[in-house]
């Protein structure tokens, strides 16, 4: 996987659109920053309440910021969650910072409106301090052991299950099946679902990823199914859901700490999980030299994360500033 | 007629290919000079000796360069004209300055390699006196009467034949047909004519543009405009190929100065015309206040350009400076 193909198929899928092309083109290359990262066509949710979505002509994860093309022709349109659409990620973007460029005829004019927006971009990422575009890395779940967490408002994908496990210590080479069991939390699965109709089943993940439910469309299988998942299995989960990936194939995002509610799934008839934290501790496999901890992130009696160092922890810090959320100092801590 | 909708349509013709559009795109944008003019899919000639041709990925007219973009899938082809390709202008791109860029995967190494070009066009574009990239200009026969000459090497094209007239001071508002004679040239008719197969019409225009030949299918109307041609037309052209523009539609391209040659006519039993200059004198309109010529070149006893300033005579002997033509200078040059 190399950012070039990643990014010459962000510039070609403005193709069929030749005002978009020339204005994505224009902000890529003069931009001129490979340690960014650019997706086209993103799907955000618009309104949660209203469950609307639109497509972003332009999503820059790493500041959380949208561009979009008005072109004379067509205004992005609001649209309902279809089942296509259920197939990709999509990005919470009600906080999005949005810069919006209309399209005219006019060359100078095109240039200096999208020039404005390059300033601005540049500025954005000037000023905080973004995590680098490395594609490598970004599949590697090493990386989200070595850091100490896992955190879903950043969209962290991998490309195989078995990956999605090893960010919690399970140290496999091979895996099949959806899953596995966590091999440090007796309380916790890790499990990567599908969010859109596949082989009689029909889960759904909701606009603000709150919740989700498990549901088989066999009203028998359905049952039994919920029985014992509310009985016998783990009533916890790191869900990762199966989505289409910008490089073709699929891959799988990590959406974050889930737990059954009996009594809501008892109501709806289908297994239902609310969500308990957005971020989660990783692990190091037991053959692997642990790094020192130098501090716990707790929310609810629950230790969200973990952090190798101080500085991780205060970006962690600055990031949920407003998040009820203790901190257990170590005694390495300096 | 906008640069924005012709360079937008540029970009776009690249959209199948994406490596061909990463590297057009951004060497559009780094460039970055709405002075320049940029054509993209160019058919040019390759070599006039075996008559074949190719599609140029981008080519500059202003400085007479070639980008080529090597993908790993497919070297450009040489091909032999079709009569799809006829439809088109097709560039003499034989003394063509040729940069080539090979596709590779790595985003940081495709950027360095394309900046090289960059850099070497922008050199080029601050060597040369190049003239401006001005739409409206480009298209309007004043610019050639004000200037005092057309240029068969220039590409000059023009939306109507009355614009074709009125480089030679015709004063046309308004004109049907595909040509008129000469206002001030007895020997000279204006003629625009197509270099593709129409309505039983076969006419060709040589590889090198060095004659051309205008044939119709049924033998009996050909012998017949022949035999007009040869004995009572005009026997000198103003020649305007009728061809595909870049900004839809049609548009006439000046060729040169054209004269029949009766010899061959009779051996290929087809007009066949040889050109005997690729420059010819613009003229102003009677009703028109004609500048004040400064100087005259002549070659074979004929005038093919006038010139109303020394610098444009500077420019125009630089770049004839290995053809047998004589300079005469009017009373008024200092």
């Amino acid at each position: 996987m190399k950012k070039y193909n990643f990014i010459k198929k962000q510039l070609s899928k403005t193709n069929k659109k030749n005002d978009e092309n020339y204005v994505v083109s224009r902000i890529w290359h003069l931009l001129n920053n490979s340690d960014v990262k650019m997706i086209t066509q993103q799907y955000i949710v618009r309104d949660v309440a209203t469950k609307t979505y639109a497509l972003a002509d332009i999503y820059f994860p790493q500041i959380n910021t949208i561009v979009e093309i008005d072109e004379p022709y067509h205004l992005s349109d609001e649209m309902v969650l279809s089942d296509t659409m259920r197939q990709h990620d999509i990005v919470q973007a009600i906080e999005c910072e949005v810069f919006r460029i209309k399209v005219t005829n006019d060359l100078q004019e095109m240039n200096e409106k999208i020039d404005e927006i390059v300033l601005a971009l540049r500025q954005q990422f000037d000023r905080i301090d973004y995590q680098v575009w490395d594609v490598e890395q970004e599949y590697n779940p090493m990386t989200y052991v070595q850091r100490g967490y896992l955190d879903a408002t950043e969209h962290v994908a991998f490309k195989t299950v078995k990956d999605c496990c090893n960010c919690f210590g399970a140290g496999y080479k091979g895996l099949q099946g959806s899953g596995a069991k966590h091999k440090f939390q007796d309380a916790i699965d890790i499990k990567a679902l599908k969010f859109y109709p596949n082989a009689n089943w029909d889960n759904e993940l909701s606009a603000n990823e709150q919740y989700f439910t498990e549901y088989h469309t066999d009203a028998e299988v359905n049952a039994s199914y919920m029985k014992k998942r509310l009985d016998e299995l783990r009533q916890e989960l790191a869900l990762f859901a199966h989505v289409r990936s910008e490089f073709g194939g699929f891959e799988y995002v990590f959406k974050g700490w889930y737990k059954v509610n009996p009594k809501r799934s008892l109501e709806l008839g289908k297994v239902c999980y609310d969500r308990i934290s957005t971020t989660m501790p990783t692990y190091f496999a037991s053959d692997q030299v642990a790094y020192v901890k130098v501090a716990k992130a707790i929310e609810n009696n629950r230790e969200i994360a973990f952090f190798y160092d101080k500085e991780e922890l205060e970006r962690f810090q600055e990031r949920y500033k407003d998040a009820d959320i203790t901190y257990e100092l170590m005694s390495n801590y300096s």
